[in-house]
């Protein structure tokens, strides 16, 4: 049995470690036309602040280490350039030398992964203007982030990994900017949860500028201004992109391998392309909703994880699932917790469930307990069935306690009575006798008799 | 409509909050034979250490406030004597002047807590022996644990409780030694995790005499010395009881209410005793196990606080239930959490799950990311259905968030394979790519297969 696994990230070194434990005596070979595998790209924003110092921590697995450990030929530096779909053959350039590689495989992995959005705006090409997608970006924006001379930094985009950049550059003592096109941050979250994020970086001292794009990028070699579509001028040293990803396809595409109507890869429960024998998993690859049970291309680290493994275990002739996913996201900006699970009122609506949208306040431990502090929870139940669809939390402590304790339940299609009856932990450092997730439940039950 | 609830504490104050929201023109007294009401018993240890200096922060609600803000007539000093069940009477001695009152009552809420078993010890009624149920006893206990002559003691017992009190008397800077008749502290545990918490008590410097009873307490007039079963001497100042309580059911046990097989009030659902009218709530009432469907008396906060919720509104003529417990309980002792849900080993055999126990030990968040701590698993599957059945987890940090994603995974008949799909939120400050629950599954299921 020969499996070729093309991408060396969280979904490619899951599989490729999952297919040699599932099958001790294949030939596993893994293409990265990059030369870092197995990094934690959610670690990069630690990375660059420096509350991570060391590059190898971050490196999970060498390439060497990774061989060594797993028995799976490692080839970084190598770009596929072609599948040969009816003939099982890969294509692969060695970028060192130029030279062309041929790989006849039995079964394949595809983990091409996402690559950032880069607009074509005036001035996109000057220097010290940085996507973050790979450990090199983040070497290269760590660099000169920890140089004096940088002090004014403009993130482009308001997501999740645009906002943890915003906090990695405040730690190291930048004056930053945020401009997003969207009238709030955190475009997946409701308004009335977005502005709370939004007043608490205003407070650490962010320039926010919302509802605003990027116009015009001025420099002379090196950034120095970001001129906004309503006419305002930002002084810049460094420019973060953080507008967002997409599904790194083209390969799978060319090849003949069907794409989904989110332009990700379409996949099976198995991660089975259309393409017999050809798998894909990770951000190249679309997931199902298990409320809508549409497909959707949500990429995240732990899906492309879970993807990773189960693409592996069933290429060497096992037979596992990944069911689907939640969109469950996280994120620590400044002192708050922000996250989401489920779907969101507009979603839920759009899927005829008739949303019933809820919200509380509550203490994330006992009252009298040192140190307690305030959750809000929104919470999105379907008005027929009571089912908890969706919620977001934000908070400085216990939010992601919470939202798992929610994902568990969307998961389990607990109702609103549900989430009172559940026999959640109880001691003052940890909880209140009535938990969150009860109060919510309550709360819910009352508005939707 | 008239409601007399017996007791004010968690389940009674609950019930009567409740009972008002439910009905407004409601009647509503309450009897409490203390002078306090409505205060956080599971905050004492806490209050006790100081953690917590107000005694107001502790007590909830005054008699006078709960009064004004629920319209409840609160009659502390009152002790009901007897209940007339076939006329809806109760005989009620006001303590103050001795006087007997007759309440007619429509609907009653027996809520009359638990009381500590104080065992028939020689020298048990020696001075500066204590057991920790209410507000005055914490507030005798504080005021002889912050003198300083008071600096050797001794907790008897090593419960969830007594161990949370041996942190409380350590941070007061006493001499600590614990007491236990089992083998083993924390007897809800398996033996290899109550062993983690035996080493982190004896890391702090803890005295530990396990499997050893108290024979005989010494003194003049105050206590000076504990003569355990096995011949030891260790001197003490002062003495803390934790062995355990005992439902407080004679009332209700002479007026016909029955008991059940634990020894505590039967109830139904609707928190309805043996007698029409008559409801049962809190530390004096069984509830029923999740699991096994039986009966169980597990008096803890979090379930009275349900349980009144439940009798205060279907006493007032409303309809709702409460399901069950898991026996989810949590407790920090030092630097470690320490929780627990479901059934344990033996439990489950006795019940006829067949179960298959699985242990790991994993990350509490990302690896790389600052801080992380190990998390010890140890978990309970049915072999024939491989639904998870209970879990114990020790940590330094997340064990909560965990145990209650554990626990909802157990009221929503989750299997191991259903761990791995839940969509937990990841990102490096809370979890990893594969949180420890997930891991939980993967590693039950290949074992189970």
């Amino acid at each position: 049995m020969k499996i070729a696994v093309i991408g060396g990230v969280a979904a490619g070194t899951s599989a490729a470690a999952k297919a040699r434990r599932t099958d001790p005596d294949a030939e596993i070979v893994l293409f990265e036309k990059d030369n870092d595998i197995s990094y934690a790209g959610c670690g990069l924003p630690y990375y660059i602040s420096d509350l991570i110092e060391e590059r190898e921590a971050i490196v999970v697995n060498t390439p060497a280490s990774f061989s060594e450990r797993y028995n799976v030929d490692v080839k970084t530096g190598h770009e596929v350039t072609t599948i040969n779909c009816d003939e099982n053959i890969l294509f692969v350039k060695d970028l060192a030398n130029d030279k062309k590689i041929r790989y006849e495989y039995d079964k394949l992995i595809v983990a091409t992964g996402a690559s950032p959005v880069v607009p074509p705006i005036p001035g996109i090409d000057l220097n010290n203007i940085f996507p973050l997608r790979t450990v090199s970006d983040a070497d290269q924006i760590k660099e000169k982030a920890l140089e004096d001379n940088i002090k004014k930094v403009a993130v482009i985009g308001a997501g999740l990994i645009g906002l943890e950049m915003v906090e990695s550059f405040s730690k190291l003592a930048k004056d930053v900017s945020v401009i997003e096109m969207q009238p709030h941050v955190l475009p997946q979250f409701s308004n009335e949860m977005a502005e709370i994020v939004e007043k608490h970086l205003q407070d650490k001292g962010v320039n926010l500028i919302l509802a605003d794009g990027v116009k015009e990028f001025i420099g002379d070699e090196k950034v120095n201004k970001v001129i906004t579509q309503s006419g305002q001028e930002i002084e810049v040293d460094l420019v973060l992109l953080s507008i967002g990803v997409k599904p790194v396809v083209d390969l799978a595409e060319e090849s003949g391998i069907k794409l989904g109507k989110t332009g990700a890869i379409a996949v099976d429960s198995k991660m089975q392309t259309s393409v017999e024998h050809i798998y894909a998993a990770g951000d190249c690859a679309e997931s199902k909703d298990l409320l809508t049970e549409k497909p959707v291309w949500v990429p995240l680290g732990s899906t492309a994880n879970k993807q990773g493994r189960v693409a592996g275990e069933n290429a060497a002739g096992g037979n596992y699932e990944h069911l689907g996913i939640l969109k469950t996201g996280i994120t620590k900006i400044f002192d708050l917790t922000v996250a989401t699970t489920g779907l969101n009122e507009e979603e839920a609506a759009e899927n005829g469930f008739e949303p019933v949208s809820v919200k509380i306040r509550a203490h994330h431990h006992a009252g009298y307990y040192p140190g307690v502090n305030q959750l809000d929870i929104k919470a999105i139940f379907a008005k027929k069935t009571q089912r908890l669809l969706g919620a977001e939390i934000i908070g400085e402590k216990g939010v992601d306690k919470r939202i798992d304790v929610l994902a568990t339940a969307i998961f389990s299609k607990l109702t609103a009575a549900d989430l009172f009856q559940i026999d959640l932990a109880y001691a003052p450092p940890y909880s209140s006798p009535k938990d969150p997730v009860a109060i919510l439940g309550m709360v819910a039950e009352k508005k939707l008799s």
